[in-house]
């Protein structure tokens, strides 16, 4: 389309592009901003990218990123790491941690099942859940993957998989985000919240 | 904050952090993007970081990105070189060539006069502007840097440069954006393209 193409500079903004959620124009902004950027600030950017590929590993017990064998969170003894809280995702081992209230390991599936996507339960970690269960003393796997019909799958997926092994397995609640307006929930919510209302003591 | 930081994806995390546009949140997400990403890929993406500041310079006359000593456009011997179009940013030339109508010759400023932020008229090119009028034959300078007030000030700054030396110094139209509604518009756009109006012939 537009004939005066700078090579790398389209390279560059082509490789922006493949990260979620940048789409063109934003790609477009970024390797021009690279392209400002003083050249050792490029270097360590590029940098940066080959060390957290090379350093970074699955944790041997979570399969969290970890720059070591065990991750943090598994490595600390203080946590009751007889309940499993798993994800689907880092990120949301993140944000159950800035809660701060609870102390307990994690498991990371990197992923949900979605056969849309070509992707069944070898393609995610569930065998290293099962592992676990097998080698150490949990008690308690809660489910945490998003409320959504794959994340829901997956959840149910795992739970019939453990279910027969004697292990409780819950499912984190569902209902009316607090600070929102009831106006604007969605009627399976609202129907979800209302099944699981609780006695105000 | 967190007492389990990974540093590898921290450092990486910054590294996008301090693109434009991108913040704390999205900065992860990309982070996260790149460690899951497969070695050649990574690689490849550093590798592009590291080309395009290498081989990218500044066009000797119109000061925009080329890969070349003198970019495509003002290598262009089918293009009018007597009239030169002033933008602020490299992507402003591609956005006026998009309209695909005019067949001119550009200068990029690569920035704008803004005091606050410490740039003076020496730290954009307006130094090379000047030179190319006395070496080169031009009749017209065109001044497209954006409408905000310090796109104006630049403008305005330029022309005052430029009119001793005889050389004709227009300015993009004000007016309503095509396609957009007048309700929306504010009152200095409105009263613009009041002043602005043409006969219907």
């Amino acid at each position: 389309m537009n004939k005066y193409v700078i090579t790398p500079l389209e390279k560059l903004s082509e490789h922006f592009e493949k990260l979620p959620g940048i789409g063109g124009k934003t790609a477009k902004r970024l390797a021009y901003a690279v392209l400002k950027m003083p050249h050792e600030k490029a270097e360590s950017f590029a940098n940066a990218i080959l060390e957290a590929q090379k350093n970074i590993n699955y944790c041997k017990k979570c399969c969290n990123f970890t720059e070591k064998e065990i991750c943090d969170i598994c490595g600390d003894t203080s946590r009751d790491s007889s309940i499993v809280c798993v994800v689907e995702d880092p990120r949301d081992v993140l944000a159950i941690e800035r809660t701060g209230e609870f102390n307990l390991v994690y498991h990371v599936l990197h992923g949900v099942i979605s056969p849309l996507n070509g992707i069944g339960p070898e393609q995610i970690h569930i065998k290293e859940l099962l592992e676990r269960i097998k080698t150490e003393k949990i008690k308690e796997v809660i489910m945490a993957t998003n409320p959504t019909v794959e994340g829901e799958a997956t959840s149910m997926y795992i739970s019939k998989l453990l279910k027969p092994l004697g292990i409780k397995v819950t499912r984190l609640a569902y209902g009316v985000p607090v600070g929102a307006s009831l106006e604007y929930a969605d009627e399976v919510t609202l129907s979800r919240a209302l099944q699981g209302r609780s006695e105000i003591v």
